[in-house]
C-alpha cells in the first residue's frame, strides 16, 4: 500500500492512506506536519483563493497561503460555492443493454415484485406507536411458525403526524411515504392505525390515493376503536387474517429489470469516494445495463456537484428537476438558518472531508456513470429505470425512508466511520470503505470495498461482487444487517416543516 | 343536565351539550339547523365584522352576518390577530401559602426527588437507536426480579440526531432534552448511547454541561465499541453493574414543594376549555400554595391569550419573556410558510373549536390563577416554584418531551377527543373533558372531568380529585397509561430546524 492516492494527475493534493509522520517524502514534497490518515497533503504551494484541486474537481479555495506539504483542511480550505453554467446531456454515456440475469422474488397482482414478504403495521401519527408495537410484538416467531413464508410483522411508527401543516411540502411528503409503505411490495399484507384526530389523517390518505380496504389492507384510528388495548386486539385480528394470505405467496425468477436499488452512504470517510462509492457506482451501471434501476439521493450530499449529474441527463427537463431541488434546498436551509455548506459532519470532518464539495463528488459516485433517466420527490414513486435521483436529506434513516417509499426493494449503504443502519422491509447491504473498519466491525459489514485499496482489488471486480450480492439478498439471501433484526427503529419520514 | 352552557352574561354565543335539532330552543331564539354536540349558536344577531364572544374574551370575527341560532363556526367565524397591549402583573391573585401535604419520593444525593426509579438508556442519534432496545429488552420482569425497587430499564429513542446544524435552535433544544434526561431525579442510572460520528455529539454534550461518567451514568458509542452487538452486550453489563446500586433507593416523605407537575392537553373538544383545564388549573393553584410547581407549556394553544398570562407575571422581565417567544413562534411558522392560525387541528373542528383564540382561552385555563413565576425555553430546568411557563409546540409527544427534561416528575394530560399517550420516565394522568369518551375509553381515562356537565360536580371538587391524585400518582399508584406501560416510544425531542 502507497502511503498517499492521487485521484488525478492535475491535483494539487493527494490523500494520506495511513497516518505520516511530519517529514515523509510524498512524491516530490515533504510533510510539514503529522497527516491524519485519509487527509489531504498539498504537493505545490497554493497561494490564497486559488483553487483546492482533487477528482480533477474544485473542492474548496484556499483561505490562506498553503505550502507544498502542508496539511489541506478546514484550517486553510474554504469552501466557495460558485455560479453553474448548468449543461444536459453533454456527458451521456450510453448504457449498453444487456439482459438474463434475475432474482427470485415475489410477484404481486398488481405486477410489481417484491424481495421480502412481510405484514406492516403503518402508523399515521406518533399517537398510534405503542399500539402498532404490541400488535407486532404480538407475532413472535412462535405465533408465525405455521406462516414460514411470512417475513415477519413490522410496525413503522414514528415521531411526527400531528402538530404540523395540513398541507405544503412537510404534509404532502409525509402522505407519499405512508402511500409507498401502503403499496410496497415487500408487504403482503398492511394495517394502518392512527389516533383519530390527527392532523396527518388516513382518511385524507385513502381519499387522496383512492385507496380501498380489503382483506389485505385494513385501516382503524384508536378513537374510533375505543381506547389503546381494544385497539391492539382488534390490530392483532385483523392481522391474523391476513397471515394465511400473505403466507401463499412464493418466490418466482423474475429479470433484474423489476429492481430497485436504493444507493445510500453514511459516516462517510475520504475512502468513500475512492472505493466503496465507485463500486456502488459500477453495480449501479450493471444494474441500468440490464434495465434495472438505481436511486440516489441525498440532495445536500451531491450539492455542488449537480452540474455533473445534469450533464448526465435523459433529458432538459429531467436535469432541471434537480436543479429546482437545489433552489428549494438553499432556500430551506436559509429559511431555518442552516446552510448547505453545513456538512459535513464531525466525524466526516475528523476522517479528512475538508468542504461539502469534496463530499459531494465522493457520493455522487455511487450513481455511477449510466444516464440519469429521472428525478423524483422525496417518496415519490420511482418509474424510470437506469439511474434515477431522489430529493432527500442526507441523515441516513429519513433518506432511506423516501428510497424505499419510493419502490427499493434493497439499500446498499457505504460507510467510513461505520454505520450498524439497517432497514425494513427492504434489507440493507453493507459496504465498508476501509479494511480496518470492515475487520473491526465485521459482524455489520457484507462487504469490504476497503481492500481495493488494501489489496489491489479492481473497481470492476468490486463493482461485480456488489451487483451478485444485490441480486442474491433480492432472491431471500440474510445480509448482516437483516440477520440482526435492524430495521425496527429506522423508519424516519422526512420532517420538512414547522412542529406546532 | 341543560342543552347548552353559557360560559359568561355577555357571550353572543352559548355551546351545545348535545346534538340539538333545528328548531331547539336556546334561551331567547331557536336554532336554525342541526347543532353538534360542543359546537357554538348565536343567542343573537351577529353582523359581519363583530366580535364572536366566549369566555367573556374575543374569539374571531363574524366573516358573515349571522342569525340569531345559527350555527357558528369556521364557515361564518374568522380568526383576526389583533394588536395587544401587553401588561404585566396586573392581575395577580397572590396565593395564600399552605403547608402539610406531602409525597413519598426518591430522595436523590443532589437534593432532587424522583417519584420513580427508572434506569435510563438515553439516545444521541436515530443510529443507535436499535442497540439502545436491544439493552433495554434485555431486563425482562424476569431478570429485574431481584431489584424490586427498579422500575425498568427504558430506552429513550427517537429520529434526529444528524442530518441537523451543529449550532443553533434545534441543535440547543436537542443537548437539552439529552442534559435533561441525564439528571432527570427519575432515573437511578443512566447509559448514553451513540453511534460516533453524529452531529448531536455526546462528548460535546459532557464538556457543555460538565457532566463525568461515574457508577450509575456511563456513555458510550457504537463505532468506539466496534458493532451494534458488541454495543449491546457491553450496554447490557453496565446495566447490570448499575441495577444493585438503583434498588438501593426508597421512598421517603418529600413536600410538595418538590413536585414538579407538567400541565398538558392532547386531542382537545369544546369541553376542555369548560371541565378538564379549568379542574387542571384548580389542582394547580392547590400545588402553587403548597410551593410546588405546575409547568404549563404549548406555546402555539396559548397564541392569542398570552395577554392573560403576563398580566399573571411576577415581573415585567418575566411577561416579556413569554412575549419574545410569542415573537419567535409567529417567525418560525411564517419562515416555514405556516401560520400561528393553522391550529386548531381537523380533531378540534370536528369537536367545535373555532379558532386557535378560542382553543387557546381553553387550553390557557390549565395553568389556573396563580402568578407566573418562571418562563423557560423548550426542555430548560424550572427552578421557580408556583406557576410556570415552557415553550414548547403542542405536539403532546414533543411538549411532554421537552416538560419532562424540563424536570416535571408527573404529567397530567387533559384530552376531549381521547388521547392514548402515556410517558417515562414521569407517568401520565389522563383527565377526560367528557363523560361520554370516559365512559368509552375507560382503560385509558384515569379521571372522569365531564361530570362536572353531567353530574354537577364542581370545579373545586374536580380539581381537588386531580390534585390528590396527582400525590398518590407520585408516591407510587400506577396511573392507567402507566398500567398499560405506555411510554417506551413517545419520546419525542422537538425537532426545530431544516434536516439535512
Ligand atoms: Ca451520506
Ligand atoms: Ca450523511
Ligand atoms: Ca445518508
Ligand atoms: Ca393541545
Ligand atoms: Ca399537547
Amino acid at each position: 500500500m502507497k502511503d498517499t492516492i492521487r485521484l488525478d494527475a492535475d491535483d494539487n493534493v493527494v490523500t494520506a492512506t495511513r497516518a505520516l509522520e511530519a517529514g515523509t517524502s510524498i512524491e516530490d514534497v515533504a510533510t510539514t506536519g503529522l497527516i491524519p490518515s485519509g487527509h489531504k497533503i498539498a504537493t505545490r504551494a497554493i497561494g490564497k483563493g486559488e483553487q483546492i484541486r482533487k477528482y480533477a474537481q474544485m473542492i474548496g479555495v484556499a483561505s490562506t497561503d498553503i505550502a507544498a506539504g502542508d496539511h489541506v483542511h478546514t484550517q486553510n480550505c474554504d469552501f466557495v460555492p460558485t455560479a453553474q453554467d448548468y449543461e444536459f446531456g453533454t456527458d451521456m454515456r450510453p448504457v449498453t443493454p444487456a439482459t438474463g440475469d434475475a432474482f427470485m422474488g415475489y410477484r404481486r397482482e398488481n405486477g410489481s415484485v417484491g424481495t421480502r414478504n412481510y405484514i406492516a403495521i403503518v402508523t399515521s401519527v406518533n399517537c398510534s406507536a405503542t399500539a402498532a408495537r404490541r400488535i407486532s410484538d404480538h407475532f413472535t416467531p412462535e405465533r408465525l411458525k405455521d406462516f414460514p413464508n411470512v417475513d415477519g410483522v413490522c410496525a413503522f411508527v414514528h415521531g411526527t403526524g400531528c402538530g404540523m401543516a395540513g398541507d405544503g411540502d412537510g404534509f404532502e411528503a409525509l402522505q407519499r411515504v405512508m402511500w409507498g409503505y401502503a403499496k410496497h411490495p415487500n408487504h403482503a399484507g398492511v394495517l394502518m392505525v392512527g389516533l383519530g384526530c390527527e392532523m396527518n389523517q388516513i382518511d385524507w390518505l385513502l381519499d387522496a390515493y383512492g385507496l380501498k380496504q380489503d382483506e389485505s389492507f385494513q385501516v382503524m384510528n384508536i378513537q374510533g376503536v375505543a381506547g389503546l388495548q381494544k385497539t391492539i386486539d382488534l390490530g392483532i385480528k385483523k392481522v391474523e387474517a391476513m397471515l394465511p394470505i400473505a403466507n401463499q405467496a412464493t418466490r418466482s425468477e423474475c429479470p433484474v429489470s423489476e429492481l430497485k436499488v436504493a444507493l445510500q452512504c453514511g459516516g462517510s470517510d475520504a475512502w468513500s469516494g475512492v472505493t466503496a462509492n465507485p463500486a456502488l457506482g459500477y453495480a449501479c451501471d450493471l444494474l441500468a445495463a440490464q434495465g434495472g434501476t438505481g436511486v440516489l439521493a441525498e440532495t445536500p450530499e451531491i450539492y455542488g456537484a449537480e452540474h455533473l449529474l445534469t450533464r448526465r441527463a435523459v433529458s432538459s427537463e429531467v436535469g432541471q428537476k434537480l436543479i429546482g431541488m437545489i433552489e428549494w434546498w438553499k432556500d430551506y436551509t436559509e429559511r431555518n438558518r442552516g446552510s448547505m455548506d453545513n456538512n459535513p459532519s464531525p466525524g466526516n470532518k475528523k476522517g479528512g472531508l475538508t468542504t461539502i464539495l469534496e463530499k459531494s463528488l465522493g457520493a455522487a459516485a455511487k450513481g455511477g456513470t449510466s444516464p440519469l433517466t429521472g428525478v423524483y420527490k422525496y417518496a415519490e414513486p420511482v418509474t424510470a429505470k437506469g439511474f434515477t435521483f431522489m430529493d432527500s436529506p442526507g441523515y441516513d434513516p429519513a433518506s432511506v425512508t423516501g428510497q424505499i417509499a419510493g419502490g427499493c426493494q434493497v439499500v446498499v449503504f457505504t460507510t467510513g466511520r461505520g454505520s450498524a443502519f439497517g432497514s425494513k422491509p427492504s434489507p440493507t447491504i453493507k459496504v465498508s470503505t476501509n479494511t480496518e473498519m470492515y475487520t473491526r466491525m465485521t459482524d455489520d459489514m457484507d462487504v469490504n470495498a476497503g481492500d481495493m485499496l488494501t489489496a489491489g482489488v479492481s473497481l470492476e471486480e468490486k463493482g461485480r461482487e456488489i451487483y451478485d450480492l444485490i441480486l442474491r439478498v433480492a432472491s431471500g439471501e440474510v445480509s448482516k444487517s437483516e440477520a440482526q433484526g435492524l430495521g425496527d427503529f429506522e423508519f424516519v419520514p422526512w420532517q420538512i416543516g414547522a412542529v406546532m
